[in-house]
């Protein structure tokens, strides 16, 4: 990304995703990305380990399952997931999510899944 | 904040702000604070030399006033004002947005301003 940004309108930017658990950054912050991702069905157990990853929800309801607990979040709910937390994000029916976190994070702390995206994509 | 994070559901949170240009912090991720403030009217002319800062319009709509050129947002869009820019947000009407930036962030980058909020209270 080069240049002024832009506005980014989230709802437009959701329309240009059909796939799951593939984000795509909107926005950088600092050393941050502003990503969308739509998710469904059940991710992979991971940890970042020195990283916070905060999840808004758009459309549609997810829990984000930890080992100790569920935090089930609806729409216009919002989430940080502490750094060195095992976390496992679930949607039982299609959910729009905006997730921030670090520019640097891998997407499954390192867990090899066939869920896991490769590269980072701007949308 | 001390203990597990919790899920904030931001329309619950909206309804305990009843002033203008008095963000409250609703969530921590690494060092950066998630916010939550209401606006109307024109803030004042300032700059955070070396941080980004990230808005959302949850309510509403409002104007990044910049030096080159103005960024009108609605509800669901989101735009980042790049460090070291100088801006002034405006609001006709009431907006509610979300801000995310450095938690150390002064929120007029210094600049004296009857409209500057001391402090940094959670909600």
């Amino acid at each position: 990304m080069t240049g002024d940004p832009v506005p980014v309108t989230l709802s437009d930017k959701l329309k240009l995703i059909a796939d799951h658990w593939h984000p795509r950054i909107v926005a950088r912050l600092d050393d941050y990305h502003v990503k969308l991702v739509k998710v469904k069905g059940e991710f992979v157990w991971h940890t970042h380990a020195d990283q916070d990853e905060m999840f808004l929800v758009l459309e549609g309801e997810i829990v984000i399952r930890m080992q100790d607990r569920d935090v089930g979040l609806s729409r216009g709910d919002l989430f940080v997931v502490p750094k060195g937390t095992e976390h496992c994000p679930f949607a039982k029916e299609e959910a729009s999510l905006l997730v921030l976190g670090r520019a640097d994070t891998d997407q499954t702390g390192g867990v090899a899944s066939e869920l896991r995206a490769e590269g980072q994509e701007w949308i």
